[in-house]
């Protein structure tokens, strides 16, 4: 019998995280001040983030950042996550391919948010925070912070679009569960949502609006901190665990990635398992392959725009140098909540523009068609955003097949379907569609921004 | 640092299971025809269970049966699950006692059952079986088997309670995830479900009924034939694996358990994680407890009586010598839906009755305290059947502190609680309670077996 899963001992858990803004030969572009246009310095984003996290953020030198000890103690709740041979998947596809993926829905949040979440809240913690505050859409990111945040004892408040609070109940319930407080967004706990509250009192909710609520509650309260899930350079970083894992363990298997696919949101989960082999690409020569895989609905790698705009709806971030669709761009109301963002983060962005990495768009209901093949055969229900890396992942394997060559195929499984079998439901009964985005619509939406 | 999690590899999975009964001085009595009150022969059970299930049901010769490479080869798929050392609970305890779990909620269906379900669905296939059919309350059985059906390519029909069908809209979508036909009971597509529903078209349904339902269909269809996920010992027999794997890992961990744990309900993950430690009990002198927790409203091992019963509402199965409420037992509604049944398997009764084993009752409440703190401290949300599991060890754990004594305590988290989090919510909310049983309700409904 062959192996399956591919394991590390715990000792083996790396103990940087990588940095690649270090090997890029094109640095990303400075994040700039909206009013004065000027470049923003770490010290500038003390007030609202932890100052460790400030410094990674803008760190463009050094290659190897150090876990600290505690963070690894506690990834040892849930990494290494295993490397697993899709054999039953390969078998289903008659391809010559072979498939890996790396189990991040083992994490008892059910996703990879958790690897940035612990970090995020030690340096918090470090730094002598004792509250910190985020905002979540589809929930992943605020699950995971929720614990994190309790085993620091950090006293946490997450804003949840009213929508989503009222649709996705299992999410809230456990970030209550953890322990976490849960304010649907807008509320009346900040001069933001009161404002929005007063004049239309039915308004749903949007994460701009939860962002902001967030952020002013950190700077308005004392020793409070705001977190963010994705986008930002130094949640890429903390995802490295990921890949840096996924090196070691494909070296037990014997193989070497031709490809390496992650689905796309904001960046963190495809930065996470791509950036440690990119690092051989960009070192040692290597041609691995990168595709960021996003939904159609949602393209801004494969159809957006490279250029400065704010990283939230509302405009209130710095202005980021991204591949976007217009911070004003409002994505269809797909079930991969957790990839309805309408720009990259500035790492990404600035490889995508010098050819380092692909992109491919996937629509909706090929994503759900192989999310059901993968659950009967590999008996994981991934999360309906991961099912946009195996679709990207199962697209390559039947091009494998075409052309009789036998790739080495690594996608990542950022996290588990548990609480999103609704949208499974939805599928099985052919009540999901696809949703057409004309050049058009694109266009319209890019022109806005300069008026 | 220390280590957290012990691991095996895949070639440490074990290959046979412990069958206990060879190692009894008293065997489990016989199984009875209810008519004719003689003992039945694993040839009067082919008819409804594939052959070779049939035979290890009444093996009571051989230690250990192999466990065929294809079942090993899909147990891969997320055996071995880890044994985790719970060093954050210990600390939040501030007990001396070392805390063991293992983590059977890593499986992709959630629980502990795939690791029958897959052996059952491996029989039938191998005997030519093409369809097969069980019922589910709580859902968990029903999911892995639906897997485990769809992988050696059989039609599953699950009757699922009607209440159940309608209250728990997830566990529902993840049997259709995997393919299955899921069916509420009672139903018009056999006799008995048609003569219920033509009498009460109302009826919320029973797991009696489903059972009926099941079994009727099983008879009643070329090359079908009926499964169960517990109470069986052919079930407890493949739930070794558990313990075994277990074993090897507590002696990674350098320690032997003093004690251990699992929740009860019918029997299958407690035989799993006991029998194979009981094992040195019975052949090698050691003195480990083995505790079944069961909630105090479903009290068979602490408060039943031994004596010969059916193992369903209705009447439909052999007689079973089992401690037992009366199969007539209407549980109260309590959240751990897996742990509803009035009686306790043929080997877990006589084991009790020699007091090779013990038992313990937990509250409603006291559960869910438990399985909050265990969220909080090791991250991971339990299922609420197991979360008694965490009340008795965590019990013990406090003994231990009083005592001044260090305790090795394992015990098996047998599943997650992802999408039994509305029950979390409601303890959160203060909307669950405990449910008083006097003796005289106990006696009342023995007294009426004998009517």
């Amino acid at each position: 019998m062959s192996t399956k899963k591919f394991l590390l001992e715990e000792n083996e858990i790396p103990t940087s995280w990588y940095n690649i803004q270090a090997d890029m030969i094109n640095k990303p572009l400075p994040i700039l001040n909206p009013g004065t246009k000027e470049q923003l310095k770490a010290e500038d984003l003390y007030p609202i983030f932890a100052e460790a996290l400030c410094q990674q953020e803008l760190n463009q030198t050094d290659p190897w950042i150090e876990i600290p000890e505690r963070v690894r103690d506690l990834y040892k709740i849930y990494r290494p996550t295993p490397l697993v041979r899709a054999y039953e998947l390969e078998k289903a596809l008659d391809t010559p391919a072979h498939i890996y993926f790396k189990n991040e829905g083992v994490s008892p949040a059910g996703s990879h948010k958790l690897n940035s979440a612990i970090a995020q809240a030690y340096y918090c913690k470090e730094q002598g925070v004792t509250n910190i505050t985020t905002e979540t859409g589809a929930g992943q990111w605020g699950s995971a912070l929720s614990f994190a945040a309790k085993v620091f004892g950090l006293e946490l408040a997450v804003y949840m679009v009213k929508v989503s609070y009222e649709q996705k109940p299992y999410r809230r319930m456990m970030m209550q569960t953890y322990g976490a407080q849960v304010i649907a967004s807008p509320s009346m706990s900040t001069k933001a949502g009161r404002k929005i509250l007063t004049e239309n009192p039915n308004y749903p909710g949007s994460l701009g609006c939860a962002i902001s609520e967030a952020i002013e509650l950190a700077i308005s309260t004392p020793n409070c901190k705001y977190t963010l899930g994705s986008v930002l350079n130094h949640v890429s970083l903390h995802q490295t665990i990921i890949g840096l894992e996924a090196e070691k363990q494909m070296e037990k298997a014997g193989e070497y990635p031709d490809i390496v696919i992650g689905c796309f949101g904001g960046g963190s989960n495809f930065s996470g398992i791509s950036f440690p082999f990119l690092r051989h690409n960009l070192l040692h020569g290597t041609k691995t392959r990168m595709i960021a895989a996003e939904p159609s609905s949602c393209p801004k790698l494969t159809r957006g725009q490279f250029r400065y705009d704010f990283g939230d709806e509302a405009g209130y971030t710095p202005l980021l140098p991204m591949y976007t669709l217009g911070h004003n761009f409002a994505p269809a109301n797909i079930h991969a909540g957790g990839l309805r963002y309408h720009g990259a983060g500035t790492i990404i962005s600035q490889l995508k523009k010098d050819n380092l990495i692909e992109a491919v768009d996937i629509k909706q209901l090929d994503s759900f068609e192989a999310g059901v093949l993968f659950s009967r055969t590999e008996g994981i229900i991934p999360a309906p955003e991961s099912c946009h890396a195996i679709a990207a992942a199962i697209n390559e394997a039947k091009q494998a097949k075409i052309e009789g060559t036998q790739k080495t195929i690594l996608f990542n499984l950022s996290g588990n379907g548990f609480i999103d079998l609704p949208s499974y439901d939805k599928y099985l009964s052919g009540d999901l569609q696809n949703y057409a985005l004309t050049d058009a619509d694109i266009q319209k939406n890019l022109d806005a921004l300069d008026k």
